[in-house]
């Protein structure tokens, strides 16, 4: 059972988050909320998810699994307006979700569960941690573009580094301490990620959202940030590229 | 003979206004005012408009024809700041219009009428009549737009609903009497409509339009409503779907 | 060598400016500033610009010669803010050029300069002379693109005029003598243009720029303006076509 009102502008960047990972997913719901793990096709990225009952206007629900399709919900929350109230319902006996704003009802079809499996979060312990506004990342994605199709993420206890480089271009995005918004770093640490696979997990992210990385040596890095007034959190985790040598 | 002054914007939305249906039209002048009728090439939906004199800034007209390509008419209005006046003459001996704005003057060859029959437009007495603001309408067709090729309108002593559906989706308009500005109903009648028509006629209808819908049981629509501040009014026809059993 | 700060609007205009006749110029600098001069590569359009040292923030360079990717630079610059100030050196050992802004460093490779030759630029002595705004050369190109691949620019002692007709179709800028900010003419003077090399020659031209223009008969036109608050100067040369008879 599902019957809740949420925030448009909530639901919109929950399906943003989600839809730069996979376009389909299986939500869990509990009467606390919602929560979902989700990893691309090939295995590289990964999404996590939680989202309390306090980000909704109204929240009811029991245990249940629905099993949804990001483009259909993104397309319905083109009808609403910023800010204007979604009505989400559980229609259990055609499992199907009906969802409404403003005089516009959607009843649209569920998918079946059965064989979308939690896929497992790897436990990582991971050395480096630190914690920088979305917008240095951002710029430094875009300037890596311009380049390669990679980006070496290095962190060190002077600061954090993005940088690519093909033939004699390079580019490089450089934080000193000053720069970011934490720093625990005991050694240094690089690692080498495919740059449309970061670019996209990150594309969602506002510049002024704070982002907490974790980084280790040739590991994935975890970025982990809040939304929904801090009632929702996700955690992306994206796999190393293997350095050809 | 024409030697006519316009507010570019009136001249814009008759442009756009017929534009949904056809590319060229017979413009019919008379030294009250201008009128036209046109059928889409597929005669399926059809423009009915009159625009009296007192929509211009000077208006000096005998009764005579002309055959208008109305994508040179929107490309020259490019050329237009918002709330520019623009002239226009009918140049007789070479059969082109001639248009100024600013410090631009196009001169446009204009098309032979003689092949160019007005189109009888059917008088309908439909059953049911109601006024509706134009943003539900363009709501409820948009949100069509992520089902189906198709729509249903339906109308009834309590309201009035755009209904869209497909396999197990199906999305829905609901209006009751007090989200209509008019409601005079004594059954219910339904008719289905080509999505695409629908959608492309009423695209230049503004949010606040008041659109006069009148409507029968597998019968045509009627939408009419006024644009040049009450000086110009236009009728679109549009033919229902058979429905397929 | 080359050590200098500039706002990155300055280099966003000159990039502009430049890039539509190259990708690729060799620039000349002095300890006075830069200077560059290009021919597009069919030989039609020429540009030929002065950046004085004042128009930097800091400006420090010997005599020398770099030849730049000018979208190369483009790019780079879509990461700086409005006026963000961009820090610009000469890496001579590795023959890059390495440019700063925010965190971002970019070192880009320059390219081989040796066979990239200054064009001579033909001395013209123009008859008629004529100052304009830009709005309206940049509005009777963009209504001559309604209607013909060229256009004809004529002057006379009473005003300026940009034509374009094809079969029946015709529109025409008329600027008399007050709409112009000067004018010296002693005859009438008509050249013929291709309308794309014109039209892309201009488009990154402000609308309250004033040109300062030279025609002849059937002679290239000149186009003079200013940039960077008068530090810059910017001379456009357009050889005409010739008119078949």
């Amino acid at each position: 059972m599902l019957n809740a009102e949420i925030n448009s502008n909530v639901l919109k960047d929950l399906v943003e988050i989600v839809g730069t990972i996979v376009d389909e997913v299986k939500i869990n719901l509990t009467e606390d909320g919602l929560s979902l793990k989700a990893v691309d096709p090939a295995h590289v990225a990964m999404v996590d998810l939680d989202l309390d009952k306090d980000a909704f206007e109204s929240y009811e629900a029991n245990e249940t699994e629905i099993g949804l399709n990001l483009k259909k919900v993104e397309q319905f929350l083109k009808l609403a307006g910023a800010g204007d109230v979604v009505r989400m319902e559980h229609d259990e006996e055609d499992n199907r979700l009906v969802m409404e704003v403003n005089n516009i009802t959607q009843k649209m079809a569920l998918l079946d569960t059965a064989g979308m499996t939690d896929p497992n979060v790897p436990s990582l312990d991971l050395p480096l941690n630190l914690k920088v506004k979305g917008k240095h990342v951002l710029n430094g994605v875009k300037a890596s573009e311009n380049i390669s199709d990679h980006i070496s993420i290095t962190a060190n206890p002077d600061g954090f580094e993005i940088l690519s480089e093909e033939d004699e271009d390079m580019v490089r995005l450089s934080l000193g301490e000053d720069d970011l918004e934490e720093l625990s770093a005991n050694e240094e640490v690089r690692s080498l990620f495919a740059l449309d696979y970061f670019s996209n997990m990150i594309k969602c992210v506002s510049k002024e959202t704070t982002l907490d990385i974790e980084l280790g040596a040739d590991y994935p890095i975890k970025i982990e940030f809040s939304f929904a007034e801090d009632n929702g959190n996700v955690r992306y985790l994206l796999a190393p590229r293997i350095e050809s040598t």
